[in-house]
């Protein structure tokens, strides 16, 4: 542990936000999500939710200015849901906590969201069970 | 994730649990036990206090019934202490769900902690705060 | 060994099971089946036969309900055969006892069904004598 | 699979067997036996019962007709029993069909049996649940 | 060594010829066959000639019925020759001794057979000096 | 690089910071330290004086309250030198702003202290000049 | 350290332009540069800045006089700025110092300067903050 | 050392030259030749020029008799030079004490020259400064 | 294979007899010699008898004639015997054809000879069946 | 290669001697010297004698100050004899040219010199055939 740095961020999981580079992106998947499977890197964070991983990772991760959405999220399958999944109200909280505006959300279809996280720098494994929990970060610049 | 494994238990947690024999001894070190210095097998829980850990790998780990004492917890410096370290109590509730008494935990002077430590099968490195966290399990046999 | 887990699954195999997401699939090959050859991952099990591995894996493996058929086995190649090979009785009365009904199981012909194999999860190795035993899992979620 | 080469042997137990010379020893451990803890070469036969990789290693793997004792059986602690181990008369069956007498079996104390493994060349590990059924073979010579 | 096996099958050669499944390859190259260069996995067994190898691995290895041609010779490059390579001879009495028919035996062009043997599961590298001596096998099935 | 992280730190040197744990020791050698010969684990700072790591590490790491010492500077050979070395000066400063006061730093004979960087969980490799300017950090705990 | 090498070249990197060939590049990237990411072969040098290490490379690295262009940086997007980027001149300083010229600088587009790097034979990862500050220099013969 | 072997081939550069086959190409390639960057293995001799590499690999190496050119050297760029490069008279010298004509040499262009380098078994890398030194050797037979 | 070099040597046994300085021994060892386990470095020859390797070992290693002894045979055990074990004739012919006199060679009882190959620098596992055919070999100069 | 380098200094070697420091020792050894036996790290430089060796390291290392003797040769054993060894004369310029005198020669008798070539950071492996050729230097400090 180390003074600054939120207890739920490993020494691994730390190594690699500060190895990424500008535009790298780094997915926050489900307990569901084929993390083992599609992750170049890939970093285990059983037991914990996505939440709780998105807001440590914001506190040290600067995200992407230079692209209109910078933030991805899976899009809902069935279009004609009435509402957003809940979990994505407490993604907005964290993201406007990090001055992130709901605005700079992008969406990607679900097996787009799947080829792009093969792409990725590495790929966090929470054990979320919310539905439409997956989350990728573009990385900003440091300046 | 898979059905009947609390999700708090990474794959290679669960693989040393299982590889461990009658006599094998596990140590959950806090959040400031010097785990990756003294562990012959390392498994981070960063993010995670010891009786989540605790409770979940009692779930699937039994303790040895051949020894009188296979829970060991680190002996409090200051004897004079009038009460056990807080954390300890949660820890009583904890074994004795899972048919554990009192009477089966003993106590190790601090150095004679670590230099048992350094022996065990592996370190589980937590992030608790609780002081007086640190404990050590010995398994037991399937029959 | 461990509580709640079946004696014929190796700690290998535990994690293995245990890293595989949403999608992901795990074959049970055959004493013949070529698994060194075509395994991204292999899980030896010599000495086993494919029905008490099958159900040691479903006890704790999810399958697939979002897809139809999550089940696969090899086609038959004479089409004319009266009967369905004696060994797929067993697997019907196992996923049976895991509630899985035969409408589940898809057929692939079989040099589909080793290009299939070169891209899943991984392949567990048993020494099963009888013919077309060879079987796929796609694993499904936990909730 | 191959001709001559009885299912159980795995490829890794098969090239462990091949590999030792005279005077080289294997244990077979049962399923509570710390293997992973104590083998400098750990060969694991989960699911599997220590008669029937007894009598398969047998079938390739000649004992030290050198020494009196070339097969090493962990010693009863409570000395006053009346019976030996049940599984002991399943291993007289097996060494006599392989032209091992009894007279050839020698007994060690528990823990001298512990050190002793931690200097064989390979340790098996079932899953075994018999007691006492922990058994150390010494090769012997092809000439 | 071993009982049952000849003493010059390595522990290697042991195990590579025990994992292969049916259908696999091995090539048994001659002493100037680039076998370092293409081989998947490399088996050196040097000092020795084919035909010792061959018999060696016949005694282990069945070969696959399923195709008709389960051993391969390379082609004579010269057609007009009025003899075979003398070493096939030598071939045919090995294989016959291991109920092998001439009939089993295709042939394919020098540069097909070198692009063949780069997707052999192992190719065993001799030191035999005849010419056209280079050899396939495919193996079959263990029932 | 990330938020809050000093530039100079570099991925590997966080990590190993994150991973010490209560009481393990760090030493920041200058650029004719042997650490290369002496070092469990190596961070290489080329081009790098001692303060500039020294201010950087101390910005994350606490140092450890519970001995008296927990700062440790290699004794000067001439004791009748009138002066401490230069470098001392700034690492007072430094050690101040991190509100460690002089009475905190204790010293190490020579050879002494090389016995001891060999025990360190880490040496940091600088280009650093001065003279006597190797120092070692105790880590501290995080409640 | 060395006589006549610049204590800001590591080992490693030193080691890594000594093995350069003729016609091989070597990009020195900012601090938000992806190299964790890009790079076939990746030397860290956190807390430096680029003039730092240009000239301390150009010091023992020759750079290739049989093309026109042996520097490239990337060109600036908003091509009607009316000067270039301040750190240019530094270079231009440095270079000069070297004996190159401005005539030996090429520019490349971004996304064609990001594949160069891929293919450069390595990258050096500096904490750079300027803008545009990214080289790519390749290495000439030493005759 | 060994008898019969010049000092000058390593026990690397031995054990490779005995793994090459008919066919097989090495390359030896001068001081300034990209041989890290494009040799799947790289056989470093630096100090040394290339004829005395060439005179000591052609005392153990058979150059290939089943084609009309088994040694290739990279085409003079210039075409109207007069005279070949003063170092191809040296070859020609060794070649010839080695039995291999001048008819035996072909030219490849320069870039087709590194292509073909990138898929030569290995590539010597040597401190040679003349020009036009590289040089490609087909490995013949022995018999 | 290579000119001048016998073709039982592979390239690692050819590389390790390279590498290897005055003084350092290696072990012939026969069929039962428990050469995997006792080997600091192991060059198994399966199939090959020991007179076939030691003549061709003796074509390019030395023998030190700075020791009276630098040839090690296995004390016979029952001194009593009439005659030395037959295979010795065949060494001695051997090692006079490379003018090794029998005056050289000293004896080691059973298991100091064991301890000793245990420091050699490499083990040569053979499947020589002859009793007492273990030799140890210690190198010399090439001056 | 590089500017200021010596061609002879391999890119290995290079960064072995920068890697080392204050009071760390190199040997060069000849080539009968055990160097792949004893050496922690191991630099082959067949081909090449010694004084070019010691030539080239001397250019870029300093040695010792500290100590009286930076300078170990291998104490001569025929004490009678007249003349030093022949190549000490080479070695006496070679220090000379590098202002490195003759009283800062220390000698080691032959097996203390072994034992401590054991604990040097490196040992160069040359080919060099004189007599008493093995040296060892001990680095000093850059300021």
């Amino acid at each position: 542990m180390l003074k600054k740095i939120p207890n739920i961020l490993s020494p691994d999981l730390l190594k690699t936000l500060h190895e990424m580079g500008h535009g790298d992106e780094i997915v926050i998947g489900d307990g569901n999500f084929p993390a083992a499977n599609y992750a170049k890197r890939l970093i285990r964070c059983d037991g914990h939710d996505i939440p709780s991983l998105l807001d440590a990772v914001l506190q040290l991760l600067p995200v992407d200015d230079f692209v209109a959405k910078p933030i991805t999220l899976m899009e809902v399958v069935d279009k004609s849901a009435e509402k957003a999944p809940a979990i994505w109200n407490s993604y907005e909280n964290i993201l406007n906590h990090h001055e992130i505006s709901p605005g700079q959300i992008g969406y990607e279809e679900r097996f787009d969201f799947y080829e792009r996280s093969k792409e990725a720098y590495a790929i966090i494994a929470t054990t979320e069970t919310a539905l439409y929990g997956n989350i990728i970060l573009k990385k900003g610049v440091i300046s």
